[in-house]
């Protein structure tokens, strides 16, 4: 256990003890937010069900962990040219905000295809938008361009070592919270969430299960994972607009040694999973914060052999901005 | 302290005695609902909000605490023969949920009009649903006729002692979560909750103020204390589905004697007030349940005295039982 403890402080970009001095840095800016449980949702899902709700973190996801964790890791010459992130919403509102928590700048690259919601939440921070095209290279190249032009510090919003560990004390949180859970399930896009989740969660108890739940529209960590490197894919077509980015170098070791499992799930699942939070949990959930339940209750999940040991779930909504509009017109299809 | 205690176990059908004997009792049946805080809505109100979350109550509404605790103080001779109510919904849920877990029949009256998600359910917990006409009268008469019928035991969802010390229960938890909390902003219908949750606050602190929240299409709380007798209405005319019950014989002296003040709303308040908890909180609120935020913001509130001395408000979200087609079209005006 110590061994295999020293083994991940090498290897990854993040580890337990850089996520321990992360929640100790952002415990003044964040909530500690709620486990939910449903005995309705229990049946339904034939398992014990604990529902972390970061919908109901400050900005309404998680983001805001790796964002301040970053932004207060700054020295004050670093910080005061500012930062600058490129997002499609909730890391962009995260970072404006853990900005203005520090009395610095925040430049934001948005994608034009970005929820309205979200663009609002970058607005109220007092974040300065920068629209791209919706596509990863271009938000990557306008941020650089900011970058060079301001001086403000680049904030990744998953392939960097503060950003990953902020993530990361969800778990020390979870497993406080609900010190029984033997599974946990993941939203993963860029890899930044299950990154951090996955190194607290296996260097606190190595026997917990971790898995990463990913749209069928947008399966590259599973491609990846399966494949032995990182795969990209030429577009991706879901409605969880939080999970359309590919992994990276410092996330992807982590996906492929320590994520259990990748399960994919439908966009009709997921709006399925979106109905039921509300319906039943009675929490507003975006797509991407929903895709856990779906794949709790999915097929693939169900008949699977890591299901049979599964007592006690852990699932990560990871996020609740969605446009009301998504919502009806999604429940109405 | 001593003395007015003792005054009020005399005056009232409940007190903090019988509220404690309630929370041993339904401990095992409910949740302990979180407190959530957001500082938008902090800047909005200009006060702390402490948002006590009971639409994350089993059966998603407060009711299951008086209806365990009315169904679990019965003998099993009393209880053999079932339980009966009336109520437009959330109580009728409860008191099905908590018959179940006594292994008791259920009949439940509920008025032609009342929500399609609040039926359902009472039918999901196996309650018995007998059909009235959407008023007051006939919803009495029907469940008077069962209990003639079946020998169940009436369980009133608002004038009984139990009923009201399972709901003042609330206040309990909320002071222990939150105990600087000088002023509370409950809902008012038939005076259960309200009445509840007052005499366990007073009793533990009698200066913590209460203020009374009421839909303007259904004042009938706010007439009675300005005449200082029970007034009802003809009729109603309020999207509070669960505000329009009027005050009963034991519930109505504690709102005229410890009840601070009653703060009226109009509809398009409350669903603004529906539109921030869902926006900004991410928690599906009923209307019933969103008044109190509606009623913090009002000018009555923002303009009185009271409002010069409250700094820490609780505000119970008594329940999330909504059609979502509610909200569209309400959202939608």
């Amino acid at each position: 256990m110590e061994e295999e403890n020293h083994a991940q402080s090498e290897s990854y970009a993040a580890d337990i003890t850089s996520i321990r001095e992360a929640k100790v840095r952002i415990s003044p800016y964040i909530h500690e937010t709620p486990v939910l449980t449903s005995q309705s949702l229990d049946y339904i899902a034939r398992k014990q069900l604990y529902f972390k709700c970061e919908c109901f973190q400050k900005g309404g996801a998680f983001k805001i962990r790796g964002a301040s964790n970053a932004i207060f890791s700054l020295s004050d010459d670093q910080a005061a040219k500012g930062v600058v992130t490129h997002s499609s919403g909730n890391h962009a509102a995260a970072v404006a905000l853990a900005a203005k928590l520090r009395g610095i700048p925040a430049y934001i690259v948005i994608p034009k295809n970005a929820p309205k919601c979200k663009v609002e939440n970058v607005k109220r921070y007092g974040g300065q938008v920068i629209w791209s095209e919706p596509t990863f290279q271009s938000r990557e190249s306008f941020a650089k361009k900011v970058q060079q032009e301001t001086g403000a510090v680049m904030i990744h919003p998953f392939n960097d070592k503060y950003t990953m560990s902020g993530q990361g004390t969800i778990t020390l949180e979870l497993l406080e919270q609900v010190p029984e859970i033997d599974t946990i399930i993941v939203p993963i896009s860029g890899g930044g969430l299950v990154s951090g989740v996955t190194l607290a969660a296996k260097a606190i108890n190595p026997s917990i299960r971790i898995l990463a739940a990913e749209p069928k529209g947008a399966d590259d960590a599973a491609q990846s994972k399966a494949a032995g490197q990182i795969i990209t894919l030429p577009e991706t077509n879901t409605i969880a607009d939080g999970l359309r980015a590919f992994l990276g170098d410092l996330t992807w070791p982590v996906v492929r040694d320590l994520v259990d499992e990748i399960l994919t799930v439908d966009d009709a699942a997921i709006v399925d999973a979106m109905r039921m939070c509300y319906e039943i949990l009675k929490v507003a959930v975006e797509p991407s914060g929903a895709i856990g339940l779906a794949a709790v209750l999915s097929d693939q999940f169900q008949q699977s052999t890591a299901c049979k040991d599964s007592k006690k779930v852990g699932i990560i909504l990871s996020g609740g901005n969605v446009d009301l509009s998504v919502i009806w017109e999604s429940f109405a299809k």
